[in-house]
């Protein structure tokens, strides 16, 4: 059986990869979502074991040392991890996996699936960027300058990517991250990709 | 302006590549058709501008002589050859170009633009790909055989194409290609690639 594909979903903080993510999700049922952990805490409604694996600080460590993690990077304070496991598992049973996942991780998971599918999300603008991470209304004026700063370093990043994809509306974008997998699915490997 | 996609749609003779470009046209007006020239005669219903160039065979040499075709092979005894100025300035405008080309043809055309994206239309199998073969009807049963011999060696040559797909219904094999063509306008544009 073809192994799955493994789609990352990347972009800066603050465009709405996880809007376009769940939007994906309900889209293609068939879709597994690869659910990270973090040291961060939940916001309200996220759900331990849905949204994220939520771990004590002690805990991720444990998780570092025991090689349990594809990737980990610290952002703004937190730790956030893949755990590797369940996606190896998902791949080789024939299903797509889908990680949504900020841009420092995607490239450490890119150094070990180098054949996933790389899908950067764009905001239309950087003063729309800054209008979504003002308005979400849950962080002072020093983190959103800090988190503004981030996003223009991670703009830089695209290139690393394989797809770009502008998230001017949602249907938009899903429309066409979903046509990146169809096209990946007839895509003929060649015998280096092998 | 970013320029436009050059679209191959090649694979073996009778697995449908006409059927299936005449509905992608349909479905997508803005795609642009390259008109290949041929010395084959007409068939009934075709139109001299419109399906072909119907070409003698002193013309298309002539064309041949000219450098006016970006390619061109012998098939079954006839000349087909692609015009070269109209792809070149379609793609200058930003439009995307179909070419509906047989396999030998269609590789020709990627040692000039390997930039282009080339998909290999497969029948459901080799059983199906003769049933279409020989329900065209106008052929006789050598003709057939060769055709048939033909196309079994063309199959080998998908390896050197980007994307493979199964022409099992139209639409499906119409909707991959949307995808495939979709997919390709999002992907990033690499400095080895400008």
């Amino acid at each position: 059986m073809a192994k799955g594909l493994l789609i990352v979903l990347s972009g800066p903080s603050g465009v709405g990869k996880g809007t376009v993510c769940n939007e994906l999700r309900a889209r293609m049922p068939k879709l597994v979502y690869s659910v990270s952990a973090t040291t961060r805490h939940p916001r309200l409604g996220e759900e331990n074991g849905v949204n994220y694996f939520f771990k004590s600080r002690e805990q991720f460590m444990e998780m570092i040392e025991k090689d349990q993690l594809l990737e980990y990077a610290e952002y703004v304070g937190n730790y956030y991890g893949t755990p590797r496991d369940f996606v190896e598992e998902t791949l080789e049973s024939g299903r797509d996996i889908i990680l949504e996942i900020e841009v420092q991780g995607a490239l450490k998971v890119k150094e070990k699936f180098p054949e996933g599918v790389f899908v950067f999300l764009l905001p239309p603008s950087l003063d729309e960027l800054k209008d979504r991470i003002q308005g979400r209304g849950t962080e002072n004026q020093a983190t959103i300058d800090h988190r503004m700063s981030v996003a223009a370093d991670e703009m830089r990043l695209l290139e690393q990517y394989d797809y770009a994809v502008v998230n001017d509306e949602i249907d938009h974008a899903c429309r066409r991250i979903e046509a990146i997998i169809t096209a990946e699915h007839c895509k003929v490997r060649k015998p280096a990709d092998i």
